[in-house]
């Protein structure tokens, strides 16, 4: 591993992206990223990361604003954009992808693979998720606040060479990192949280993590939401802890009152991840036939006040 | 019923209790008003209705910001507030109760009368609807946009003499009443649309009647708690028609889009009818053991977002 060099693209360099391209690069791997909004400051400037790990500067090889624009073979293509329906993530990244390129997709949600999948059936396909605190003040200044963890797997199942080898990368910079042989459960199970709190942070009224568990409706709303992901996840071969439920209950309750990324997003007129976090998760009920009634109507709600967010 | 000029209180002057009172008024009624906020504004200069059916002055016999300022022995006192925790209407309007008096509650939502009913067991109590479109856009000023049906029913159920007065004394100028023998049935088709619309309306952004139902996951919520409340109606004894919930979507489609008054008081930082809307009818759901999780969706939505709604 010590020497391991691969040559790595960022697609999608928010916060996420270049946080831990920021850290890839510390270890050691060649780094480069495509950036929209904040390409010119990035060209100049890299990104400058203020983080409790330590602040610093990441310049990336390269910085290109359109992925055609990027000379290379990547090891791995690291996607960290939103899951939204308007990003059509395999059209995007088809000209990067050489044979052996390992498409990394670190992105929230649930049943999230499968374009990718479909448009790449000779790629490996790791499958990751972020439980991060990090967002992006200005453009290429990165302020990274709590957590960091990581959390990998082949997909649908396993792990591969690569998938370790990109983890010990990360573990070489203090980067707790999971390799998980069935990502699809970890999904599941980061999705206890996110599919009743982000969505409810925005349509109980933009509210942060203590005010949605003031009241007992709200409370029992959540719990809810909980059990019927974990159901589905069931379902899905990925049983659950039985106390996943009241953990992230007394967890959400413990934390420093926060706003949700979601409602972040909302409040500043972004897109929303909401087919990510809850459609596909009610698609995958009714393939099931699995009555889920608090998530439909927390997806009937999101939905509506993402399409009318302007 | 020529001539018939029985003495009226109206507590809770807004838009609803302005408009039927200066109609009663035209009816030959004497009618006096408990106003707050409007109280200075009206005792001087009386409500002025601007209204399709003409504009006109109503003058109340005696206007009183206090109801122990009030000095008479009402046939009728009409409620017409909102139904809120906070307004304890058995509390306030006991002075001006007297043994002959009618308490007349024309107020939204489901199971309303309980705590009038314990606190004036050997008085009348009538229930009743409005179906109109009315705001009182400064003090004082209401304006009458569209419909103005009234039902009543003696509570819980049947006709009495005195609610057959009052209904003719409303049609002897023009506003299509409709005496109702099963007032119940009447609250619980209301709510069929009151249930759904009105907080969409809020949760789902402050969008209008159209835009609630642009998408098909919130067409498939809003006929889920139709559904529900139809199912509650029905363990209520009170059958609905079997087209109630598509009429009712019908007739939504083709009205001109408007936001709902429920939406209407969000914006205005008012609170808004949470618990006669819907807790009541969830609360009902507990004790007859249905289950009822899109009523309980919406209710701990709405909850939050009256609570948060500053």
């Amino acid at each position: 591993m010590a020497g391991y060099k691969p040559e790595i693209l960022i697609f999608g360099a928010g916060a996420i992206g270049a946080f831990y391209g920021a850290k890839l690069a510390q270890a050691g791997a060649d780094v480069s990223t495509v950036c929209r909004s904040n390409f010119i400051n990035v060209k100049e400037n890299g990104f400058s990361i203020k983080s409790p790990l330590g602040d610093f500067i990441f310049k990336p090889k390269q910085v290109v604003n359109n992925i055609e624009n990027y000379n290379g073979d990547p090891d791995y293509i690291i996607v960290t954009t939103k899951v939204l329906p308007e990003i059509n993530i395999p059209k995007i990244i088809l000209p990067a992808v050489k044979p052996d390129t390992s498409i990394v997709l670190l992105q929230n949600g649930i049943k999230i693979e499968g374009p990718v999948l479909k448009a790449f059936p000779k790629n490996e396909i790791i499958s990751g998720l972020a439980f991060v605190c990090l967002t992006q003040l200005s453009s290429g200044h990165i302020t990274h606040h709590d957590y960091g963890k990581l959390a990998f797997g082949l997909f649908p199942e396993g792990v591969s060479t690569k998938t370790r080898l990109l983890c010990d990368l990360f573990r070489s910079v203090n980067i707790t990192c999971e390799l998980s042989d069935n990502i699809e459960r970890t999904r599941w199970k980061k999705l206890v949280w996110n599919a009743p709190f982000n969505p409810v942070s925005v349509i109980g009224g933009g509210i942060n993590t203590k005010q949605m568990l003031d009241s007992e409706p709200s409370v029992e709303l959540i719990r809810n939401v909980m059990k019927e992901v974990f159901i589905l996840a069931e379902a899905d071969n990925c049983n659950l802890n039985d106390k996943v439920i009241e953990s992230n209950i007394d967890a959400t309750l413990k934390m420093t009152p926060y706003k949700t990324s979601m409602l972040l997003d909302y409040e500043n007129s972004k897109k929303m991840e909401v087919e990510a976090i809850l459609g596909n998760a009610v698609r995958f009920a009714d393939k099931k036939n699995i009555r889920v009634p608090y998530l439909k109507s927390l997806y009937a709600l999101l939905y509506l006040n993402d399409k009318h967010n302007l």
